[in-house]
């Protein structure tokens, strides 16, 4: 069978998933997404993505086009049309087709786009074994960084410098110093007195899921955690560092730009931080 | 005749007008765009847009689908087929169709479309003689203003709260208070010495082409002007004040938030002005 997309109230051939030049995300990126990850054949913590879903809708006074159940009923179609064990969909929700004008239309018909893609699980192991490089880049992006917004190019700019580099995420640094996050992941470190360490939640940060379902199991098993801000002098004298998000887990990394964290290798705090995730999430 | 768009090679019915809901303006916003005036049948600084058009495909290193001659064969192929007199077209590109992934795709296809639409003449005349209302909001775009994307959502979110307000444009305000520009248009004050005056031309503002056409004609006629940044205090004590855009031209500002500017109406400056413009286009 072949790749198949819902689109504004239609199940479609994903060649034939097409939207108006006239849509407002393509035009003014006025519009929002969610992706969630399909692992071993279950839909992860979809109440969470729902909830933030609706949250961004609810800031950019975007119409939701359908109820909450509905949402589920797709995209559980979604994942059977295309015959997802372990992967992703993507679901993007638009103020819709207008003419060209920056202020909202009159009569808003919200657009929806549901798709799915396969990931390897391989490829996920892999990382997880040998871990990642990350760079670092200037955090340039917009105030409102807590809304998960289609408006992705300052994060286009810096994972395209960081795949240059031969890293696979990049790091954003503001103008602090300080690391917000991941270009689409959230960033942590494990300090030498073992707390591990991310930014808080704030307008600066988008709050992952992976993240708030990670701190859950953090608590559960009394590893200490605390959220705070850390620059390149903190990253220098970490023992460890993750990157989590849908699509990685807790994923170990190695590298940032030049330093190497602890001995250039996943340390031993990985494999408890990835158990502590997956039990929260049941998956363990 | 109904309007027709050019997309990705083929002149379409509008409503026909489609791209794939992978494309990465769509996603990402990883795309650019340029808005030309048709002025009484003529296209209206197209040299200086598509330089401007050029410039910003390189900053974000996005390949030019077309050459330089074959944008304006077909912008005029639209104006033709649209039989546009007054009016505007809209032309974007984008980093094309590619697998959802922030970094750029190894095999880069740029999309291109070029719609175009019919201005009232008598709706810019209107806004002329009576002036517009502007309003302030926060300036929390990306680092990058400079580069005309059309990641234009905090635009949208300023510009309707402008509209609720009773005003037709919002001025952005930076965190150190001064006044970059609005959210479609360049913005000036007149001073009390009688130099105008407009926020310098950085990577905190897009340098207008009617600003740069504009600024050729005060020259010209030796008005006085200065580029310079500007705040509320200066906006009380202006004798007038100014938005340029290539579908505004030079309008007179008559009110921001609740200061009067002057008496509350279009001062002397304002036709003035407004012919020192016309005569840079060579439209007077």
């Amino acid at each position: 069978m072949s790749r198949v997309a819902y689109v504004n109230g239609n199940y479609l051939d994903f060649k034939k998933a097409l939207i108006h030049v006239e849509d407002r995300g393509y035009q003014f990126a006025d519009g929002v997404y969610e992706v969630f990850n399909v692992y071993d054949s279950k839909l992860v913590d979809y109440d969470l993505h729902l909830k933030r879903l609706f949250r961004s809708l609810g800031e950019l006074k975007i119409k939701s086009p359908i109820s909450k159940n509905t949402y589920i009923y797709h995209i559980k179609n979604i994942i059977k049309k295309n015959i997802i064990i372990n992967g992703l969909i993507y679901l993007q929700i638009t103020r819709g087709v207008a003419p060209r004008d920056h202020k909202f239309p009159k009569k808003q018909i919200s657009a929806i786009v549901i798709t799915g893609r396969h990931l390897s699980e391989d490829d996920y192991e892999n990382k997880f074994k040998n871990g990642i490089k990350v760079t670092t880049y200037d955090d340039i992006r917009w105030g409102r960084c807590d809304i998960k917004t289609v408006s992705l190019l300052p994060n286009v700019l810096a994972k395209q410098d960081a795949y240059i580099k031969g890293a696979s995420e990049a790091w954003l640094v503001n103008k602090e110093g300080y690391i917000t996050e991941g270009c689409a992941s959230n960033a942590w470190i494990l300090r030498s007195d073992n707390t591990l360490i991310t930014h808080p939640s704030n307008n600066s940060i988008l709050t992952g899921i992976t993240r708030t379902s990670f701190i859950k199991g953090l608590k559960k098993h009394s590893i200490k955690f605390k959220e705070i801000k850390f620059n390149i002098k903190d990253i220098r004298n970490a023992k460890e560092a993750f990157a989590t998000s849908a699509t990685q887990h807790v994923t170990p990394v190695i590298k940032v730009n030049k330093i190497k964290i602890g001995n250039g290798k996943p340390g031993k705090f990985a494999s408890i931080f990835r158990d502590a995730y997956m039990e929260a999430l049941q998956l363990k």
